[in-house]
């Protein structure tokens, strides 16, 4: 697979007029009626989603704990799905990982080697040397975590720090420092749009995957004024919303017009 | 699988006179020249390993990350080398997981239900509702990370925050209080034995997992004076030194002596 250089996203951005990433967090108890509630079921439910939701996906971002949630054969599944991504778009491996150099040396191999994913999401708590191997890797992406949507995001994330920045400044600020062969982003919350400007204000160029519009009630205008930047710099995540448009025969036709939706929404801000 | 109390892991400790947990994380190239260098290869390898180790480990940690680099056939290899574990023994996933908290259910299950594993590492950064799909389990363990034992821990774990406290202090004090019903214990780096008396004074009661003797280059003895409670509360963690003590055809014997020899260390403190 060719590396996705940040000029092809933005490209790609522009192709779909919209920043939209599709999650793939499968559930078989939540899959549409006339699919079995199994791993062949999730199977043939994602090869559907994916074909209707491609024209208008910039990336999509494949949550690893659903996966790992369906056993042995989910990880067979986690390759499987891997490979029925469209070329073009921007893979990223949500496993929020992160561990002593050794052993992301190890995560790392895992997503970018043996599944080939495109990017991968890490966790910063540990520091500098646990997140080193993933940027390590030329050509790939890391989406490392700074300020989330969820309520416990207050709990430490925004904790005030003796230097007057909140925990996540700070992991920001020192990630901008840090060497790399790979490209850095950062997740952050779309719940918190205000943060988003102050996110901007410390990593004015960086790319932001932004999850929370949709199921977890974020604002999509919001999110663009201070987000966007003028080379894209922004992908939006909904999976939900997406997946579970409807739950009939319809499913995959309703999710590519909640795709639609979407990105009409976005296009005022491309 | 019955469910291992602190009760039981203490006699265990009793038992085989130590707190030795022996970390899995196997590497094909690392392996003695007679076994072939692939999955099949690591499998009779921790087979060996374990059969020779179960007499002194009180618990084992199995790196996920050093499986996942093995593709799909590593994630088999997991569930076979779950099943390869003593019964009695602590059987502890070192996944270091943490997401939002739909996705933090599906980790846990993943790890709890499909694998059977009694413990997982957890990831802090996201805060509490990142951690409560795991602590929701009666009967298994989450160990948080609070102070690891690599450089990278000065970078954010160590913070100074405006309270005054150090950012891994604010975790196990926040931790403390959270509602629960697994065990909660702590990852604390023995490279870092000046901090196990800090750790104590906010968790004095919680069993701590202390990866970094042996090959990270902690102090035995250090760790336990500071780290031990009446009723144990600690679990010592060498993988390198045990796996690859030797690379002939004597590993396992090899990695019993060094078991043998560590807790004979540890004894004069149980």
């Amino acid at each position: 697979m060719p590396a996705i250089t940040p000029d092809a996203l933005d490209q790609r951005c522009q192709q779909t007029g919209g920043y939209l990433c599709v999650g793939l967090d499968p559930v078989p108890e939540r899959l549409p009626e006339h699919l079995s509630r199994n791993v062949e079921g999730v199977r043939r439910f994602l090869q559907e989603i994916i074909a209707a939701t491609a024209p208008y996906a910039v990336a999509y971002k494949v949550n690893f704990a659903f996966f790992e949630a369906l056993g042995r054969e989910g990880w067979a599944l986690l390759e499987d799905v891997r490979a029925m991504l469209p070329a073009g778009s921007l893979t990223i491996a949500d496993a929020k990982r992160g561990d002593i150099g050794t052993s992301s040396a190890m995560y790392a191999k895992a997503v970018f080697e043996q599944l080939g994913f495109d990017a991968i999401t890490v966790a910063p708590y540990m520091g500098h040397d646990s997140v080193a191997p993933f940027l390590d890797y030329a050509g790939k992406w890391v989406f490392l975590l700074a300020l989330t949507s969820n309520p416990g995001s207050a709990d430490f994330e925004q904790q005030p720090l003796a230097s007057g920045q909140q925990l996540y400044q700070a992991v920001l600020q020192q990630a901008e420092a840090w060497p790399r062969q790979a490209e850095l982003g950062y997740v952050v919350g779309a719940t918190q749009t205000d943060a988003i400007e102050s996110v901007r204000s410390i990593a004015p160029q960086a790319w932001l995957l932004v999850p929370g519009v949709g199921a977890q009630g974020g604002s999509l205008e919001g999110v663009l004024r201070a987000g966007r930047t003028p080379h894209g710099g922004l992908l939006i995540n909904s999976s939900r919303g997406i997946l579970y448009a409807s739950s009939g025969m319809d499913f995959a036709q309703a999710a590519a017009a909640e795709c639609q939706r979407l990105v009409a929404a976005m296009r005022p801000f491309t």
